[in-house]
């Protein structure tokens, strides 16, 4: 009865560095956000990634993000609403040519780190990207956090907006989350990050870091972590997941 | 009765760096070489490119180049053709959302500076453009120098393969070009740039290094130079072709 | 018996983006900050603006900025302490290349756009540039704002520190500029800014907005202004200035 | 009584992307091949990598390469004498003022990848690069392939060069390098690259792939291969070494 998606970022590798793991990973995510050539990823990377999604039968997510490969896309960048419009467009457009290519599509963007962040709380900037989303395509889907300016803005424009929550990031009283720098920021514990899930999906809640319980009403987890780290988070998620009785399905239909 | 087409590269700003007179360019010519953001480009001024384009009924080619933007793309770099075909679906896709976004599209693709000249005499980089293209978007056209590795694979793929020749850079006896790196490789005057188009155009020949003369059957003229020069030489180009009962039009149609 | 130092940025270009004026300019100022390539420069065109500097007997400083040659510096990156030291010693040692290939040497260092303004009022920052600079060559002066964080720290830490002031920018009453991005934080007129810069030079004060009068000692006048403008306005400045009996020379000696 | 250095390129990450094995490289090397941000490292990772050496007392060496991170600078670039010369004196510049900053210095030069096999049989090449190290430090030492183009410019210019072996690479009779593309360039088997070394330093000849005994006589023997295997093949080359009294030390004194 209960289904949910399991998405996680791919395709982060660049030239000779590549992220070990992305083949083991897109056999059990339902929802690949491949990286697109601005905080990470290359044209190589790209097509390889999504030639790997295709043959796993995984959602194809683009995850633009701030030009910014020395900084992984985790620094904000004080970028305005015309040029991340024009970021967002240029970089899901890539991805697209790589999917067609391919013989698939894009189904959905969701913006990288620091972006992502802004996007959170700063309204013309989640304009600008559903903007961008809405102009390219407007069967694309957008992959944002519950009560977000970014999700607002999907969902202003007519846009499926799908919320996401985060299986190992804690989480503020008010639903955002703790940032990356704070300590505690991010969880790595797989047996909490579990029981996190089913409270997240069956529900609907999750406890902030003051003990508050947080509505959620997630219709995907987002998974992060290099590697072997995810595929063990992912492993442990499904494996619980069966038991209760939760099916994991791509949340764009 | 005769039309040719005149093409130039547009777009080719990068930040804060712009190339002034492309709109007074866009104007005039009838193709744009919209650059992609690796050799020049950005994608603020793609998305301002394509605007103007489009305001000025202009065809839009994408200018897939070298990720070079220090060398302008006018160095070779010893890329793989796997890496070739990525680097060209990367760039076309990236223009081909600006244009779905402002509501036309690309048509063709030119490769640009070193990447076009090794498409030229290599076959298996010529190849790996053309299959990048046929792979995207089998109805995009491929604009290449006649008699070239690229035609040629443009043509076995079934692609729309049109003939360009440049009215201001010294020929070879075998059709191809003077490398710019040779004294009088470029021309610089502007009625003889008229004259030696004329011939092309309607005397289907030019005028070689060696005094040989070329056949060429043009599809569409090339002419370079930044801002004033460009539009001093397209002014007269059309003037003349006025006066010649020569058509200016887009090759793709 | 008064003397100013006059500072503009230079060597902005970047592969075949080249700003005219560069040659003109440096006839002009004494002191000129040398774009070290992160938000723009080249290696190429560091060593022809060294090479330029040196022929006019210009002082040479290093101008090091953000990683972000398409925002050319002036959007705030969150960088971190640790990535800003190291930013920095990578950019001045690069010019300091060419200054010694040149047969000369780097003078000071001034922070270029979004990273000079953040070390205007982030003592971290502040300390971070300055540590940099002092661990690099205690020998280096910085040119910073008045009474700002860089100018503190570079002071507690031993360096000689040269008081800048804009005579083309408006001032808040504090001392600090108007942003950028508001309405008339940029000057214009040239008498204008010749008035301000004999007040500045000689009286000690500058009008900042709200008509208040702020004190400043400035030891170097920063002109902006592409090509130009720029030329125009040390024109002008020197013309008053020589019939001010103010003699223009270096602030490093 | 018989001494070698052990060199090998570290400091190879770039921003989130970093290379494991380079603090236990660093323990078993005597002379590091730092990256210098063009094809590879940043300013973070120079400086980090420049404070390992240090601990470790090993002897730094710029390794300058081509400006394209995405072909990690193993991809030829068609770039001129003056590009080079322009590129070798940023890189080793910047990585000057990290070792300065942390009280030691360069040492030497060694370029990196397409650069390096450039420099080998071009001598305009060999020659920007020869002048670009004397011009800015007449005492960095120069580490080459013997019989090269770049040992030979080095050498008329009066720069300490050493001669560089390879343990892991196919030699061709003329004592140059099989290229890395072509099957058998690599060798992977570590005693049998223990064998060579042996060779190489006692009895001063190279198997080349044709059978035929080429003459070397190294002062260095390069080690590749990312962390565990580098570091597997240093440990195997050292215990060989102790056993036949051979002493590993830096090739510059």
């Amino acid at each position: 009865m209960s289904s949910i998606d399991l998405n996680a970022d791919l395709g982060e590798g660049f030239g000779r560095y590549r992220i070990p793991g992305d083949a083991e990973l897109l056999s059990l995510v339902s929802s690949a956000n491949i990286a697109c050539g601005f905080h990470a990823g290359d044209p190589i990377v790209m097509r390889e990634t999504v030639a790997l999604a295709l043959r796993h039968s995984v959602t194809i997510g683009a995850h633009p993000g701030y030009p910014d490969l020395g900084g992984f896309g985790r620094r904000e960048i004080n970028a305005t609403p015309d040029e991340v419009f024009a970021y967002v467009t240029y970089q899901v457009g890539a991805l697209a040519a790589f999917c067609t290519s391919a013989g698939t599509r894009v189904r959905y963007v969701k913006p990288h780190g620091a972006l992502y962040n802004r996007a959170v709380g700063d309204a013309e900037i989640a304009q600008a990207i559903a903007n961008a989303v809405r102009d390219l395509d407007s069967d694309l889907a957008l992959l944002a956090i519950e009560n977000s300016q970014l999700a607002q803005a999907g969902r202003s424009l007519g846009l499926e907006t799908a919320n996401e929550a985060f299986v190992d990031r804690a989480y503020l009283p008010d639903g955002s989350l703790l940032p990356r720098s704070s300590p505690g920021a991010v969880l790595t514990d797989v047996e909490a990050m579990v029981q996190r899930a089913l409270r997240m999906v069956r529900d609907h809640y999750v406890v902030a870091v003051d003990g508050t319980r947080c509505l959620v009403h997630p219709d995907s987890l987002c998974v992060h972590g290099d590697g072997e780290t995810a595929v063990a988070i992912v492993r442990a998620l499904r494996a619980r997941f069966k038991e209760e009785g939760i099916t994991v399905a791509p949340f764009v239909t």
